[in-house]
């Protein structure tokens, strides 16, 4: 904690997640009125609510170490606004594809940053991200309406690559444009090496093609 | 309980603070995106999360009297969602004079129906629409902005006359498609006469003015 650089990143780190949960709940909360029933709006309701917390716990974290939350998060105010804006979901099964296969890689990479970082900050971002429960929900909806309308699956299953196109392209900005966070992830006794960096990726890769197969989408 | 006009009235009672609530969250979660800078963001969307704490509340009340939330909930989703498509705030401040001004009339009218229901009813409607603690983040932001341009108050004094208008508009449109609810008002011993009907509209009337007041804006 006492190395500027590693205090750097992970300032930027707390910053990125807490400002792409801050942003989550907006979005998450809007999808929301798009469901079909109001059972499901209360559903995609919670799972919202439930990022606003964990943005809170994050943004204590930030304050915990002395930094301040809003300079923390506003270097990434752009990047992940354009990933909402260029992902904005045209229906509700859109919206629910966005919220297990986006949030599923943003979390899973998350979880993967916190092998980087000191146990407290690794517990609380292993505990914000862990399973929320919402995968059995959003599972067998998107499945019902694949039974019931085969030819969704086509457009469903673009719509899950180009979710993962965005936000790819917004992680590579963001990498080009925060030196301490690439530092973060290879410096330091426990850091990648270039090998190390192609293995995370293909972790990150056959994890969402499960996910994409959880339901009923070639990835 | 078992005076079924009473059951009806009630269900829609519950029906419209439910959807309310639940429409609620989804309008002030979009419009917590607004702010001028992420603290004020955070605080909106505190706020928002908090009316889905309250909309579970109702529909468990629903539930707990036997109602099925969806259909209780069904009867006004084409008034409460024209109320907010109507009124979209264009900025930050129209989005606080909403939270304020709007949901301060509706929760006043909430808090008055709560004289006309069973007590455990009664006591979930006070409870959920006491004072949510979010008056003073708003006044003091509305007061600041008008205090460095003064001209904005023009503008935000006929916005908040707008929101009750097509609040009392709706409303008028829900009293005459919903019998039972009306009913619930008029019948019965505690039941009001046409001086009374006049005298509650006269509160609601004056606490609104208060509160345009007290955001420094001529009712």
């Amino acid at each position: 904690m006492d190395d500027p650089g590693y205090q750097s990143g992970l300032v930027d780190l707390l910053g990125l997640l807490s400002y792409g949960e801050l942003q989550g709940f907006a979005r998450l909360a809007a999808d929301a009125a798009m469901a079909d029933n109001l059972v499901d709006q209360a559903a995609m309701s919670a799972i919202a609510v439930n990022e606003l917390r964990q943005f809170e716990r994050l943004r204590d974290r930030l304050v915990e170490i002395g930094a301040d939350p809003e300079s923390a998060m506003t270097p990434f105010v752009r990047s992940i606004d354009e990933f909402h804006t260029s992902t904005a979901p045209s229906d509700w099964l859109e919206g629910l594809v966005k919220l297990y296969v986006g949030d599923g890689i943003a979390e899973d990479f998350y979880v993967e940053m916190a092998d980087f970082v000191d146990d407290e900050t690794a517990g609380l971002i292993r505990s914000v991200f862990k399973d929320r429960g919402q995968a059995d929900f959003v599972v067998t909806t998107v499945r019902e309406a694949i039974a019931e309308e085969p030819r969704v699956a086509g457009r469903l299953a673009l719509w899950g690559r180009r979710l993962v196109g965005e936000a790819l392209s917004q992680a590579q900005r963001v990498a080009g444009e925060r030196d301490s966070l690439t530092e973060l992830l290879v410096s330091g006794e426990g850091g990648l090496d270039l090998a190390g960096v192609g293995e995370l990726f293909n972790r990150l890769t056959s994890r969402h093609a499960a996910r994409m197969e959880a339901l009923g989408l070639t990835p």
